[in-house]
């Protein structure tokens, strides 16, 4: 490639609405242009980025036996009213009338399609498994797009469906897909882990996201630096703190704590351990029976310096359902005000529940349920009741690892990559199922597989990035090497050994791009520095009267001087590398 | 590719709304898979196709020197209406709100976008020529999607187009254009026509069509065997038939004709040449003037046999916004009643505008403004006005070539792409300027080229099909060759010897697959044929013995006994030709 015959066009300044680091790149370097509210052009430069992504992807996707297809963008509404997600999905699904008033979705994601698809196709056993993808453009109406390509509304997903005859067989296509998964980051030659990741409301029997490590990231993954094990912090399990119980060295007393309604400022006022006082949090649980609701307390304990999982507690037995209690509710239930509840001579009907942690604890701090008063040196089984016990705190960093090898640390991470054990959840609203060995109708296992081809982009930008521009890892740059010549259009010795290397380059396979625009050396170095393109070489008068080029490479330093005859030779280990 | 690991479904029958041949065949091939009216899946097979189409198509773009970007699906409002094509489109565009009412379309094209991106970026003519492409889905809400692929709703186009800082400049970009899709449809192994035509509502300054012949096309396509001449039935002109008019032998004469309305009927009647009888056609015209609405009265003349070429007549000086006239209206005007109107007697203000035939007819008959009367013998000057002349008529078989080379032919084709020149009309209504060589603001010359990737397939079978089915050319085949094991989980000496071919055509780049799925010979071909695989190669047991593998082209009757040693060859020699 030429420059003078490509489309380069770099900013000084980002714009004032690019918050993070991967959009304000993206907008300098020239790769997308925004059109609307988180809807983007990409331009030829993003798009070539984008390009080698896709066919990463797709190269690792058959090479794990998955079938490219390709789904409408545009959905009949029908086929979401089956499952259900026509109604469920809320605001996020772009909807959409034809000339006859018909509805359409225009696809966020492609579950219904493809079992839709699939119902019609597979009779027999025989036929599975199945694994069919395709790297399609997606819709999501997100409440606030930002953050560029990272949480835009328009963006391109690879989304890939197994069906299996049976829980096992689903399972050994979610393992190659974990694996080609693997594979694809690997290559991207992006740092990422994959972490073991709640299931959410879809069910199923488990799940993986993979997420690009970046200081930046939105989301706290979870690992243990000693052994394998990775979560998501709503999925990482707190195991208590204490292996057991200590005997109680206290009596149990009330004192005045008025207008000290947080455990921060309890043990500030009683100049006690943040991690002796015990935070009370109330649900309130409604449930219909025959026609009448009524409510259910539900009291939560945490440790005072710990965070609430919701995602956890939603777990809990009969928990699904729980809201935050009003004060109102509270008031009533417990006869005082926020901020002063407590285990202590609580009664039925309310349910307590303690985390682990807080099970484990001797001589701790709480709420007397009476205003302006808390409760020291309490302790479970002589004071209050023996709780139900659950997890439902986050980890924090030094917790032990729920694999007991070692202990977590946290870091930051971008989503890319989700792998789902789905199960039969949309086999069975779709009435998708095959003919057994039996004979015997039997719905789809399925899983699913999405990769966030667009959003590779921002997170690849958030993890390799300095004060100059974009660092691509090569096997993503727009560009592999740039060759830069001093004085193309001036000197006809830089012109005849630029020309000579390039059609050599081309030759060897290398992705290679002359800077044939005649711009100063500043502007043309801190152009390419700022689009990222790993390797770059210098041609100029000076090196080649000594018979050398110049080569950097993007994180380097310092240029290295390299003769002309072997810089073929030299580019291509550098990209082996 | 193995079968086996690839998705193959062929059906015995076409659904019933498959109305051509296409479309059955790429249903029964599975191909593709009806979601929703006008909407497709494309399958594995049908996807390979489109893939290849599209890979073609992109080494031609950037071989011209145009620059791949990628614009939204999803495109606001504000830019369509700012080239009044929000309300001009009508039902075609599809359109959508957002969560916040905001209004976007679902694009069918993109000239808005693209205006949009290159006024933020073109500052300077230095920074001309560009021309920019995209391969993206589009969305036409057509009012009656048929025909599978050929007018669907969603369907994938690459439309590219150029910026120019003068007409010169842009008729260059317009040729490299032209001899681009040239150089694609050659590619493709398709019999075309790049045809002359009309400008339509658009403007600018011209514009070809380039056509897939086929006996079953939508368009009829005119052209001069004997010279380059070919324009669509729109834009082909009609000369006069009679190089000047003949002196007249007749005296008028007013013949009763009762309830004989139609030219047919008045040449039985009168028991003459069709040819010597005239049409008469009323037209109104509507102008508001001051407020006050005016109608004007035009009368067309066309020989009897001829047919009225709307498009011409909207050329007409005068007639851009014309329409049919009511009954009432040519009482009014004429009289008399339909079928019963002629040039003769007629008062101004009927303006009168023959055929150029017509204009060189002598004795002719027409309607004598009188009902159940017409006219013989009838001359121009003489018994009528001279009128005025205009080219009114599609062309027939035979008509003469515009360009004196010859006479015309007639045949059937399928509009598969389409380069136009556009001028400024999109510049002007966007504000699209750069500064040229004087610093001064100019609106850019913008050229618009398309080529409609999906219906490309359904025109490559249109042309290319037989009773067996499909027929593609190697180019875009879904698999350049197929292998065909007889026995292949039975016999060690098949599945060894293809295994080893397989592996041997695959490091000779030819993309090929083996079919291991087991089936019996007449089913395994059947399929094949069905799907349209361009080059066949059987391995048998009895065949190898002798050494020999049986290969058999699509088009081929017969097999040809090849031996085994020579089979790469042989196929790499196929597929060379």
């Amino acid at each position: 490639m030429r420059a003078s015959r490509f489309f380069i066009s770099t900013l000084k300044d980002a714009p004032s609405d690019a918050e993070i680091v991967s959009h304000q790149l993206m907008m300098r370097a020239g790769m997308i242009k925004r059109l609307g509210s988180g809807i983007y052009t990409y331009m030829p430069t993003g798009l070539r980025v984008i390009r080698k992504v896709e066919a990463i992807i797709r190269e690792e996707m058959n090479k794990a036996g998955a079938i490219e297809l390709l789904m409408p963008l545009v959905q009949p509404a029908e086929l979401w009213q089956e499952t259900g997600r026509w109604e469920k999905m809320g605001p996020e699904l772009m909807r959409v009338k034809d000339r006859h008033g018909r509805e359409f979705a225009i696809q966020p994601t492609s579950e219904e399609v493809i079992t839709d698809v699939v119902r019609g196709e597979i009779k027999s056993y025989r036929q599975l498994p199945l694994n069919f993808y395709h790297i399609q453009t997606k819709f999501r109406d997100e409440r606030r797009p930002r953050f560029g390509l990272m949480r835009g509304r328009e963006f391109t997903m690879k989304d890939a469906y197994s069906f299996d005859r049976d829980l096992a067989g689903m399972q050994a296509s979610y393992k190659i897909m974990y694996d080609a998964y693997t594979a694809i980051f690997t290559r991207f030659g992006l740092k990422f882990r994959a972490v073991a990741a709640d299931n959410g409301a879809i069910g199923g029997t488990g799940s993986h996201e993979f997420h690009v490590i970046a200081s930046t990231g939105e989301d706290a993954i979870v690992y243990c630096p000693t052994s394998d094990y990775a979560a998501n912090m709503e999925a990482a399990e707190a195991l208590p703190l204490a292996a057991e119980r200590a005997a109680p060295k206290q009596d149990m007393a009330k004192v005045a704590t008025p207008n000290t309604t947080k455990c921060e400022t309890v043990a500030e006022l009683l100049k006690i351990d943040l991690k002796q006082t015990v935070k009370s949090i109330a649900l309130t649980v409604e449930r219909e029976l025959e026609g009448k609701v009524t409510k259910e307390n539900w009291l939560l304990l945490l440790r005072g310096d710990h965070e609430l999982n919701e995602i956890k507690v939603g777990k809990v037995p009969g928990l699904s359902n729980h809201r935050f209690a009003t004060e109102d509710e509270i008031r009533e239930a417990y006869g005082t005000v926020p901020g002063y509840l407590g285990p202590v001579g609580t009664q039925q009907p309310v349910r307590v529940v303690a985390d682990r942690t807080v099970a484990n604890m001797t001589d701790f701090v709480c709420g007397a349920n009476e205003e302006g008063y808390h409760l020291t040196g309490a302790n479970w089984g002589r004071d209050a009741l023996e709780p139900e016990v659950a997890d439902l705190r986050n980890v924090v960093e030094g917790d032990a690892s729920p694999d007991g090898k070692g202990v977590l640390a946290i870091e930051r991470g971008i989503e890319v990559g989700h792998v789902f054990q789905l199960g039969t959840a949309y086999s069975e609203a779709m009435k998708a199922t095959f003919l057994d060995e039996n004979g015997k109708p039997a719905p789809l296992q399925m899983g699913c597989y999405g990769i966030g081809v667009t959003r590779i982009l921002g997170a690849a930008i958030e993890q390799n990035f300095d004060d100059k521009g974009i660092i691509w890892p090569t096997s993503i740059a727009p560009f592999e090497l740039v060759l830069c010549p001093m004085g193309y259009d001036r000197s006809e010795m830089v012109k005849e050994e630029t020309d000579k290397l390039y059609a050599s380059l081309q030759e060897a396979g290398v992705d290679v791009i002359i800077d044939d625009r005649g711009l100063r050396p500043g502007a043309m170095f801190a152009d390419w520095e700022l689009i990222g393109v790993p390797h770059r070489v210098v041609i100029g008068e000076r090196g080649l009267k000594e018979g050398n080029l110049e080569y950097q490479g993007r994180r380097d330093t310092e240029a290295t001087a390299v003769p002309a005859s072997g810089m073929v030779d030299f580019i291509k280990g550098k990209l082996a590398q």
